[in-house]
């Protein structure tokens, strides 16, 4: 293809010209702080017309590599136009340290213009094209290219400038660091992350875990102790409220994400396998540290959006099947897959039978191709010891969390769950915890690593899937997991002598809004039935007192999960449902149920709601959604051991990539590394 | 007195025997979480039948100042006994490094013994007896002795120990630390306090004051450029949540309190001065620093918790003339008077006129018998430039807060507010805001306090006193103006080459239970009634966008308050209300009114809630609460310069007090500290 005119890049001069200091690099923007309030066109487009992944601000590791995509947008929203012509002819200039500009495709040493890829979209740009069917959303007509497997080599200021009319243009500014040399190179890091925790959580699991006196804790929970505190912005690319696949994509690649996304910029085609993708630690680790061991556990499926985000490129977290197979096959025309030393996790289903890909035997493949041992219950992972790849898949779906595992292992029968396909349960007796997994990934990690050290992402998944449905004692427990978990792996690190090498980050990748108001005498509340009486149930500032749980048996865990007075909490957004702060002891609980005229409705089968006699509360979010939402609050990021000064302070959720790579010494290219056609 | 009989120590050894960590001494306790639940039968006694106070664990510096006052208590749950004996009987010890018990009198050099007080309370010991008027309290007989003015010079274990009957006696161990010197030492330290602040609430300022590009923010808040951030347990004496009061008295005295008592230990007599007390950062800076200068400012009346909590000594937060007189007479058988080098806030009331101690002008005596400048509007404020003591009271009660000082100056014609009680209005535009009172009251404190320095305590109070009814849009308006005050601060400091010798830490004394949970598109929702098309207006992940605010005029400070798309948020707990999201503009938000028969009841004047038309929220407090209350979550703190690595990760509110005496150097003795006759 060839470009009927070469346009002038009038516009860059233009965009930059004052100073902002913590994103990075000096610019000036045109103010257009609601361009579509909620109902953006595309994540990261401020431009009119155009788009270009990875978008302005974005920050690269020298050789780290990533895919380039520019999307035309040809649209109009007035409608007054029956069609409307595609951009076709666009030009893609790159230019280093704001010096001359060179065509992307020689930049990058192309022979060949990418072809030009075509698709529509539609978009719903009001709030009445979204809830009206007499409302018409947008209809737009996209031509696009993509540059894949990119790199900059050299650190410096990258701009790249997309010029479609004679005065249409767009340019972003891209920073490749200097790489940092750490003062002390961590040997292993550990990345905990307790899904959906916020820090009103924290505080709840201190004064159900901790004994006080007069007021005054006897201890902090394990990681308080640690180095360093900060915070962490956790918004997205798309805005306010981040998913846990974009945070945790941001966690592993540095760069912000979209919801839903993995590894990718999010860009606006159908096809959830062909966007822009961006490197994940764990592949720069393969590149640069081959001798390291990798490792990725949690207590959700682990086709999640948290674990997937350590080893998959997608748009759609949902693409569980192809997910499971990008584990060992990776995608095309990118670097090799990560094929993890450890995976320990839910999601049995895609490994075998008619969910997985091509209903390939993923646990076959894996072991007589890829050298894995495979493990299906919480025994043959505890005596598993030897130095082969292990993968344990325990549970079909997420792995029931703690109070089913330790006190309800009833609601676990007929689940029918059992990893093998087999139609069996999967006990939440013989299904493994947190602290089993993450101890047994760090034996394997430490044998196969060896004097490379090993890298390890270990999810309390659970606190995030349990306030969604208010669930509050169930999330409670699995954050005491994490707690416990973490003071075990610190026990071990000692223990094994890799205390002192080791990096240890525990936060989370977005908050709900969950805080403790006061207590609550929930055997009153249970006994009446008016609402003055059960809100009188409730015991505020000096009649909060303190609530009724003790851990007498020292094991960090309240021995009582059932105690007259408990915390009153909940978070500030909600389905309609009955609320009487009761632990739900016979399944696991469910606010609200669908009613076919009205949306979702007050269950009156909720045992924490009193089987419909507790307080109602009415619902506050579209009636569509079953059970509560995250929230915007900025989550916690505690971390030890060498380099976890990147972690104090308030940092931006693709900062923790830096931190990462910073301290395992991964930003500076290693003799390992390939060189790349393309650079 | 003489006792019958002398005890033996007997429970003493009993008591102590594992270790414990965080809270500072080796110690086994009887575990005993809920003794008495929601309703114990007085803070920070564990015993059952006696208290001693300060409470076990309590922490000292040598030299600093604090009454004991041992309580015993007689009562009969069963009611069986028509009358119960009071304890007369009963004998105090002291002993040091697990030394000779000695008679507290004789440890002390009292050559008398305290005089046998006697009185009664109700212990309403059951939530029964709490609300139902057919179920009796529990009368408690109480015999007390008190020790006033007693200090421990050396550092060391201190045991207290009351016995009361031949097995029965309780003892406490307090710790008086080995004094630290800073390794450098803050010449100033300014305090900045956020009242009622959460994470939520800073995540959410940063959303309205701050640009960002594809979800990258171009700038952090002030304060979170700062060296150092941690988490501070807000916790009281009493229970979970805590107020004002015990909060900032924790900071001020390094000892936790209970609810609505300032600078001291609440005992169970009804005197609100009788109560044992413990030494102020200010008092001890009078003492060992009397060349420093000591500032109060607040938005807030200035015998609001928080500021009264640096120069006051009471059990009852509401004592506001008392509090008054206590700015400059101080309390009897105790250190000398805070007489602060500068007083800004409001609460003019109680400096003349009816509401004033025994209607005494204290405008007047300030200035003539205390050398005081009173001003008493924002003009006189700023054209202050002299060098004497400055107070100034610039509205009866609270200030106006920023939108009404800002953009709603109507709404404070005809509050008859006036300063000098004349009827006259307290205009909102006369009105100085925190950052006019801050940058006075540094000024002044600079010229005053010269190379010694000054400490400087100032709060945005109404974050606090607007979350509470609700009001997000005004409570996020003064948080903005805390953040903006703190820059002006920083670059005040710079100016004035006092930066790099001045601590300044930002925390907050308790949370509000306040996050984000999307975006709302309030235009779209005050267009429409049913419930299903104001619910549909909530963004949420991806659909949440972006909020309409925008900065452009740079002052920090959004410039239209009013966007089509706004915030979706809110706290976890509420009277009846309505909420719309909208921003109340024709007067401070009232959610709810008191309907005789039922409590509090949703207010259908309520602009932000639609006037009775937005979207219900069922009340889930007791019904005599007209707004929402504090909560339980960690709060932050931001701290920078000298003495600031204090205040990295978590610590307890009483460790907030230790971090600021040791910036200060103010744990070493001083030559100027005199000598007290008891020690």
């Amino acid at each position: 293809m060839k470009l009927t005119s070469l346009y002038t890049i009038a516009s860059l001069e233009l965009a930059y010209s004052s100073t902002l200091v913590f994103a990075g690099r000096p610019q000036s923007y045109k103010l257009n702080p609601d361009p579509e309030g909620q109902y953006p066109r595309l994540g990261a487009c401020p431009d009119e017309h155009s788009c270009i992944f990875p978008p302005d601000l974005s920050q690269f590791i020298p050789g780290s590599y990533f895919d380039l995509r520019v999307e035309l947008h040809a649209y109009d929203t007035s409608f007054t136009n029956k069609t409307v012509e595609p951009y076709e002819n666009f030009k893609t200039t790159v230019r280093r340290n704001n010096g001359r500009w060179v065509d992307v495709d020689q930049f990058f040493n192309f022979e060949e213009t990418p072809a030009l890829e075509n698709w529509d979209f539609e978009w719903a740009n009001t709030i009445e094209s979204v809830v009206s069917e007499d409302v018409a959303p947008v209809p737009v007509a996209v031509t696009s290219r993509i540059w894949r497997k990119l790199k900059f080599d050299k650190p410096g200021t990258y701009d790249v400038s997309v010029q479609y009319g004679p005065k249409e243009g767009y340019t972003v500014r891209y920073t490749v660091i200097e790489p940092k040399k750490p003062k002390k190179k961590a040997k292993n890091a550990i990345l905990f992350i307790a899904d959906g925790c916020n820090i009103g959580m924290i505080t709840a699991a201190r004064a159900l875990a901790r004994k006080h006196t007069s007021g005054k804790y006897h201890d902090l929970l394990s990681f308080e102790h640690f180095d360093n505190l900060g915070h962490v912005l956790t918004n997205s690319v798309d805005g306010l409220v981040t998913d846990s696949a974009n945070s945790a994509s941001a966690y592993a690649t540095g760069h912000k994400g979209s919801v839903s996304a993995l590894g990718v910029y999010a860009d606006s085609s159908k096809d959830p396998f062909d966007d822009p993708k961006v490197e994940l630690i764990t592949e720069l680790i393969r590149r640069r540290q081959p001798g390291k061991a990798v490792g990725v556990v949690t207590t959700a499926a682990g086709q999640d959006a948290t674990p997937a985000a350590f080893y998959t490129h997608t748009r759609e977290r949902g693409e569980s099947a192809h997910i499971v197979d990008q584990l060992v096959h990776g995608v095309p025309d990118w670097v090799d897959a990560v094929v993890p030393d450890v995976w320990l996790a839910g999601g049995a289903e895609y490994f075998k039978g008619e969910e997985a890909l091509n209903q390939t035997n993923y646990y076959d493949l894996l072991e007589k191709e890829f050298g894995y041992q495979i493990v299906l219950n919480k025994k043959d992972l505890n005596n598993y010891h030897d130095n082969d790849k292990l993968l344990g898949a325990f549970r079909t779906g997420n792995l029931d969390v703690w109070m089913e595992r330790n006190i309800f292992n009833n609601n676990t029968v007929g689940n029918g769950a059992a990893p093998d396909l087999s139609g069996n349960d999967a006990l939440g007796i013989d299904q493994p915890g947190l602290e089993d997994m993450t101890i047994k990934a760090l034996e394997v990690l430490k044998k196969r690593g060896g004097k490379d050290g090993f890298f390890l992402m270990s999810e309390a998944a659970s606190v995030d899937k349990k306030l969604h449905p208010l669930d509050f004692n169930r999330a409670w427990a699995d954050l005491i997991e994490m707690d416990v978990t973490i003071q075990k792996t610190v026990d071990w690190l000692k223990k094994n002598d890799e205390f002192e090498d080791t990096l240890i980050v525990f936060t989370a990748d977005h908050s709900h809004a969950f805080d403790v108001f006061g207590s609550v005498d929930q055997k009153y509340m249970a006994q009446h039935d008016s609402n003055k009486d059960m809100r009188d149930s409730i015991g505020l500032y000096a009649a909060s007192g303190w609530p009724g749980y003790f851990d007498n048996d020292n094991d960090g865990f309240p021995d009582n999960w059932n105690p007259k007075i408990t915390l009153a909490a909940g978070t500030n957004n909600y389905p309609d449902h009955y609320e009487a702060f009761a632990l739900s002891s016979s399944e696991p609980r469910q606010p609200s149920v669908s009613d076919d005229h009205h949306g979702y409705i007050a269950n009156k089968k909720d045992q924490a709601g009193k089987y419909g006699k507790g307080l109602h509360y009415n619902g506050n979010l579209p009636i569509g959604n079953d059970q509560g939402v995250h929230s915007m609050a900025d989550v916690f990021i505690y971390s030890n051991g060498p380099g976890s000064d990147n972690f104090k302070k308030t940092i931006e959720n693709w900062n923790v990539f830096y931190g990462l790579t910073e301290a395992l010494d991964l930003q500076r290219p290693s003799k390992h590394e390939k060189k790349n056609k393309h650079n």
